[in-house]
């Protein structure tokens, strides 16, 4: 079964970041995937992004300024790569498989921002945090929403589709902690497996 | 469904931990989960456990020494409680949702302890970690034994045995990443209803 109209789950994160502060994101998030937020310091991340301080404060004023960045923009990527999931497909079932598998494998591909965001989400400013949450629940809600549209028109079987929605994300994000790239699995391959145990799990045989 | 043998999802964690190193133990959970383990300093742990830092060292000699113990405790009570499940019950279909229905409890109820010790894998020295890579290996067979008997026996249906062990696990897992306590899930109810999702991703209905 095709996975949806996203051609690759990278797109979405891709598109919304400017090439110009690219290198110092990906500096700082392996930076801070390696050692964490509170042991890197903002030289850490200039050298590894092979710049001097005072040319990554141009474009970010403090370390925080760059750990929000990430999560906001792979916060967004994921919301947008839901949407456009769910935009492609006729029925319930169909946009929940396209969302499962889109998001599984966006979780595969982006391990490392994910694993950076989900650690340090205590780190963000409260304002940014809540603006995360935001978007974490409005995620849920529209995989809920298909759920329970599968449920009314009597193609799903879910008796508590929140906690069915929030199972589903769940079991896909978890794939960012043991993702190992070049393995057997690929971002593809694990976003299809997914996409059928999602329709198993909302009572489709 | 009854979950198995174990009446307590914490049993395994309280019993192999002695009362004497348990408050050092939980103040380094809380220090490294609040600040992150590279960040924390034995000092800041001996004041959560209102002792001093040579009190500490009597039991800990270092910052590595508690990650160790309580990695290797975590991960060792983890596998216990799975052996103790898979004893319980007579057939493929019941040891694995007694598995998953305890492991899913346990990660709700030690979500602490399975927050820091999979955030700071990394930090652990080689030797340490691969013991708990070994007991997590040990654990992923055990589900993926239930699956195989379960397919054999016709049971259950499932094509990549090992990938759907692994997702089984990485719900579970996951419940420590999102469980908040006193809401309106409690470990028990989250094992159940994991029993339940993991019964139709075997392919029973």
């Amino acid at each position: 079964m095709a996975i949806g109209p996203v051609s690759s789950p990278g797109s979405a994160w891709d598109s919304s970041v400017a090439e110009s502060s690219r290198r110092m994101l990906e500096a700082a998030i392996d930076a801070f995937a390696a050692r964490g937020y509170h042991a890197t310091t903002t030289r850490d991340i200039a050298t590894r992004a092979g710049l001097s301080p005072a040319a990554l404060y141009v474009h970010f004023p403090s370390k925080a300024a760059l750990l929000v960045q990430i999560s906001r923009t792979g916060h967004e990527a994921a919301a947008e790569l839901v949407e456009n999931s769910i935009a492609g497909s006729p029925d319930p079932l169909g946009r929940l498989r396209a969302v499962v598998s889109n998001f599984a494998a966006w979780h595969a591909e982006y391990h490392q921002v994910a694993r950076v965001v989900q650690q340090e989400l205590s780190a963000l400013p409260d304002d940014d945090r809540r603006e995360v949450l935001r978007l974490r629940q409005q995620i849920e809600r529209r995989v809920e929403d298909q759920l329970r549209d599968g449920v009314r028109i009597g193609q799903m079987s879910v008796d508590d589709t929140r906690a069915v929605a929030r199972a589903l994300l769940s079991l896909s994000v978890d794939v960012a902690r043991w993702y190992v790239p070049g393995g057997r699995d690929t971002p593809e391959s694990i976003g299809e497996l997914y996409a059928d145990l999602a329709t198993r799990m909302v009572g489709v045989r």
